[in-house]
């Protein structure tokens, strides 16, 4: 039988999803949960996006497979148990026939928050990023605006062996300012390795004058694998939800956390 | 020139406080971050507390020597650009003549959070501790009521040849409870290792009828290094204030983390 969990976490501490000898990663902690659990072998758990080091998820997706069923309240309870706080298993249901948590995603939605000054207290904004203010705000707002669109992605990301295609089709890019900082929603099929943080990257170095709106053009309309981009650190950046129906146009956007950009205090999702 | 710090830190991603070789410790990221800082050698910090893995500090005070002046505003800045958001330089002065942040400290305060119900996010209540409800809140408030005084606490230690005398002095133990959790703070001149997470630990036994409020004094009364006590986990315990002065007997209670014990969502210290 297989299971779908919607699962939160906090990056911070995390060598990111994917399994890794000798390192601590989400796969490994809920792979590890659910053979405490089941006291059974080891599963393998897919999930949906394989966030990096240092990103956090508020509404990851992963599949995996049990020989049995399971009432699923106690499954949640069970697996928060034997995992980590910055681990939370949100829900869980049984996946309908043929469903995958990756190749069945339509769409992903990533927020990127980043605030203008460094944080007082460590504990505050763990979910976004420090950079330094921006010279031209209206300059990023319009090279974030170029983005939407389907085409090869690839001056976004490094060179990979293992990517097929670098075509992506992105939806919507929807971005806040606000006093301290701002935040920027990316809504895609799917993203290649360090897209969005170099979307984010990019888009920043418009902002702050030392990339030209026609430069971030460039990049955007001829694909350059590797190009000199700057990578938005990790921490500013979390997959917020994954959609397995077609996106619609009407969508909440996500609460900003802490201060950035419109000074809230909800979590994000 | 010695020159004191006042630290905050979220110790969720650090082995400690203590330099260990191939760990990330805080003790390891200031002294690189000064060595950055001043392009010289790497300086010894000293700190009032050396916390455990996963402790965190809101005023953790430290002191190091450098041959030079620096401007102290600037100290702050460049420091807290070449360390992790993690760890935050709240102030810098000039310390007194013969000022160390070890031996000088008076007395400090720690702060215990814990709540009852697992967060539902894993970004929120990262400084509290989760543990399962009390059955006799009273018992518990009268059990930490037995610990103020000073005595040997190496009933709440475990054995160490490095400790010298195990006598210690708790001034205050204040218990705060929430619909959701509560917090305990405690002002002592010094305390040994894991005893404020031993205290809160036996003192939830009491507060879940596993242990009784006569073992409990037996604790307190009779000195057995290393007893059967639960050690509460570190994520809950911050170091809140070191004091350098005598302790006076008002002083502004540190406000609750998230929701644990007041319902409040504000940043103690």
């Amino acid at each position: 039988m297989r299971f779908r969990l919607v699962v939160a976490y906090l990056g911070t501490p995390f060598a990111g999803w994917q399994r890794q000898p000798g390192r601590r990663t989400v796969q490994a902690e809920l792979e590890e949960a659910i053979a405490r659990m089941t006291a059974g072998p080891l599963p393998s758990c897919v999930a949906a996006g394989r966030t990096d080091a240092g990103v956090h998820a508020a509404g990851q997706v992963v599949h995996f497979d049990l020989p049995g069923a399971i009432h699923l309240p106690a499954l949640v309870r069970a697996l928060n148990d034997h995992l980590p706080d910055e681990i939370r298993v949100r829900s869980a249901r049984v996946a309908p026939a043929g469903f995958d948590a990756r190749r069945s995603a339509r769409a992903k939605l990533y927020v990127y928050r980043a605030a203008f000054s460094r944080p007082r207290l460590p504990w505050s904004r763990l979910r976004t990023a420090t950079v330094p203010p921006l010279a031209e705000p209206d300059a990023l707002r319009a090279a974030l605006a170029l983005l939407p669109g389907r085409r090869d992605m690839s001056s976004f990301s490094v060179p990979d062996p293992e990517t097929g295609s670098t075509w992506r089709t992105l939806y919507r890019v929807g971005v806040t300012f606000g006093r301290a900082g701002l935040t920027v929603a990316f809504t895609g099929d799917a993203f290649l390795r360090y897209q969005v943080r170099r979307m984010v990257g990019a888009a920043l170095e418009v902002g702050w004058r030392r990339r030209s709106l026609e430069a971030f053009r460039d990049l955007v309309e001829v694909p350059r694998p590797g190009a000199r981009v700057w990578t938005a650190p990790a921490r500013g950046l979390t997959l917020e939800r994954v959609h397995y129906r077609a996106v619609r146009d009407r969508e909440t956007p996500p609460a900003p956390e802490g201060d950035p950009a419109q000074g809230g205090a909800g979590a994000a999702s």
